[in-house]
């Protein structure tokens, strides 16, 4: 898969040679893999060249960095341009991923990068949508959508899709339709335009109150109504109820998959920028603060076994099977939040009244603390020959399991109550719970059963 | 947001009135929430008929409840339905839709409803998407396309896409080419159809070999183009490359977040069914496997400490710090392991080289082993007031978090080498590794500085 030197020779000598067509021909047969090969490979003169091939669109089969290089891979490279390289490379995109672009570089040097954009329609268009709050709709819109006056006929309608000035938007399928003053009222897909009579009026034929969004919506909400509703693009409209703009899906997939990682993320403590391609440096300062905080809930599980060092001193054959019970408790523990927050991310909870969650979770816990700890009480018996053991770990191991079924959905329930996300460090709450909980039930009742 | 009783008396009315688009408009301005209520509370000689109008497509503003209600309540109204009733309802639905409704009821019902289907043509479309295999493109497909021979010019294309027949196809914006043999063999976007000169031929007007997905590809495959191109309709060819059928994104949609939802449950090993609407019964057996099998790591953990039993007699105060460190351990291994299987999941580990992504986590590993370590060893100092323990924590401390750290990314690197699914299990794997080197260390250490 590695790029022999001749290859990179190749590309050299038709970036120095200015053939940006040649060079776009050949980085088109690379795997993305053998792109990033070649951005460390070419000298400073080619490297603002290569990028400008990379992200020249409207190849045929080509494929935009910006789908297929990691973000924050791709951050480290256009960090090396200058604004000025920056904001030729914005030229051929549209505004959704410029804005992109511009995000990976950083806020700071967004708006002088802006402000060197020589089309003044992009300029403007980039400098609007950076006023949007990031995550925001208006963000994630782009500009090249086809609208028309009500009052056009289809023949007018047919006439402004053939223009030249139509070509941005040949991607589109629907032809949206505004009011005198420029609001959504309403959209005609293209196949209803091949359709209909030349006189017919687009009021006439349009599909009224075309779902939409504001610019101000959170993008997790385009991707639900999307998901949910199945559109393949929608239109964004202003505090004024102007279109100004439309989000099309294959940007929502993207909303989507950052809003699967951050829930993983946040279920295990891990912050947003800890991804694969992070450097040992930024890792570290990102995970410490976490690791910190849960030290301390390590030392709360700590101190509840220190109350029983007496009895442990008496009975080392207890510290044995602590790792059994608090194990099977954070196993149990981890699993019910699992199901419960990804249930409240699938928005599955809507459906299910939150005594009957809890009450099921807990019954559940029963159950298999009963299943386990019989089986755990079997074999400690066997390899310790001290029934007295099997009945400490036998009920310690229901009341763990049952506590464990109990928090697991309870957590994850009163954080979303309180207005903050289910998933948020969660897994380090119910964890502690268990630890607290198991060990506090094991020791306690070996303490009072067996000295 | 509970139905009161007259609501749903009148409901009753209505379909008791056989006002079927009557009751269409009531439920339309339901939310999902409280639609389960009706399905619940309507009685059975309505029910058919609700889930009829609940399934019936084509009103403004309806939404499908395969895309609002979670798939496994759904089931278990669709079971209460006799094959008839089922047969009636996928009488509207596209074959995707028919053929999720089909694999819900499960796949023993499957045949004998689709025998009572009365449209031969579906009838034939279902009996030929069941022949796929389960998760392939030949079951997410659909059949509403439009496509023409090449040798058609723009105008006779547009007399077919006018015809009436061609409605079914209306949501979709291209038209496929095909040759004498049905071949695929290119497309043609509608707004370059509105644009063409009446006698231009399709074959010079064509987007030539556009991309595509045959019949048995994986589903997650054309998750994975969809996303990476970002196509919003994608065509899918037999094994002879003719054109049998299109996915459309909205599908692709489930699919990515049902993926998801399998690494998500895979990484804490719990199965598929286990949903927030599961009962008690079915989410018992489908954990009280994997619990047992954690089990038996939790025992292999436990004969660890069982090789100290002698030190901790002497010494019951190394009993109280174990938790803190298997359970720091634990913590970093599933971190690590997390960003490790996401970047998996996500494609990113195609641009680094595996000895760059263990040598990375191996060193945070380390640093993160130094300082939390050294808190661990001045906080137990401090509590016990043990020079020898503090020096034992910190070296324990920092060879299990390098172990755990190399484990969570050897791990699921190895699984993925072996053509496992990476996230399958690792989280246990990764766990029992941390704790048996956890204990193993620090005990060890204990007996040979301390004792």
């Amino acid at each position: 898969m590695a790029l022999v030197y001749q290859q990179v020779e190749f590309l050299r000598k038709l970036l120095r040679a200015g053939s940006l067509s040649g060079a776009g021909r050949f980085v088109d047969k690379l795997e993305p893999a053998e792109i990033i090969d070649l951005l460390e490979s070419v000298g400073p003169s080619e490297y603002p060249l290569l990028l400008r091939v990379l992200f020249s669109p409207g190849r045929v089969g080509a494929v935009s960095p910006l789908r297929v290089i990691p973000k924050d891979l791709l951050a480290t490279f256009l960090e090396r341009l200058d604004d000025r390289g920056l904001a030729r490379l914005l030229k051929p995109l549209s505004t959704d991923d410029a804005v992109t672009v511009l995000e990976l570089v950083g806020n700071e040097r967004a708006p002088g990068i802006t402000q060197l954009v020589s089309d003044p329609e992009q300029r403007e268009q980039l400098r609007q949508a950076l006023h949007y709050p990031p995550k925001s709709a208006g963000r994630l819109m782009n500009h090249h959508f086809l609208a028309a006056p009500e009052s056009f006929t289809a023949q007018q309608a047919i006439e402004l899709v053939r223009a030249p000035s139509a070509h941005a938007a040949s991607t589109m399928s629907d032809l949206y339709t505004v009011d005198a003053r420029g609001r959504l009222t309403g959209l005609v897909p293209f196949w209803k335009l091949v359709r209909a009579e030349s006189e017919a009026l687009l009021s006439g034929i349009m599909e009224p109150e075309p779902s939409h969004v504001t610019t101000s919506d959170d993008q997790e909400l385009v991707a639900t109504l999307a998901a949910r509703y199945g559109f393949l693009t929608l239109p964004v409209v202003d505090a004024e109820k102007c279109l100004v703009g439309i989000v099309t899906m294959d940007d929502v997939l993207d909303v989507m998959q950052d809003k699967a990682t951050e829930d993983l993320y946040r279920l295990q403590g891990i912050s947003d920028g800890d991804r694969l391609g992070a450097s040992v440096g930024a890792s570290y300062r990102r995970r410490i603060p976490w690791m910190s905080a849960n030290l301390v809930t390590a030392f709360l599980a700590a101190s509840v076994v220190g109350l029983f060092e007496h009895t442990i001193a008496q009975l080392a054959v207890l510290a044995i099977f602590m790792p059994v019970v608090a194990g099977m408790g954070g196993n149990v523990g981890t699993q019910v939040l699992t199901v419960v927050t990804r249930g409240m991310a699938l928005g599955e909870d809507r459906f299910l009244s939150v005594v009957r969650v809890l009450g099921k979770q807990l019954a559940i816990g029963v159950l298999i603390g009963a299943s386990v700890g019989a089986m755990t009480a079997g074999a400690a018996y066997l390899w310790k020959g001290d029934p007295r053991l099997g009945v400490v770990l036998f009920l310690a191991m229901i009341i763990n399991l049952a506590v464990a079924g109990l928090a697991g959905a309870t957590v994850p329930t009163l954080l979303k109550a309180l207005g903050l996300d289910p998933a948020l460090g969660s897994g380090v709450l119910v964890t502690t719970c268990t630890d607290v909980v198991g060990f506090f039930s094991f020791l306690g009742l070996a303490s009072l059963m067996m000295t």
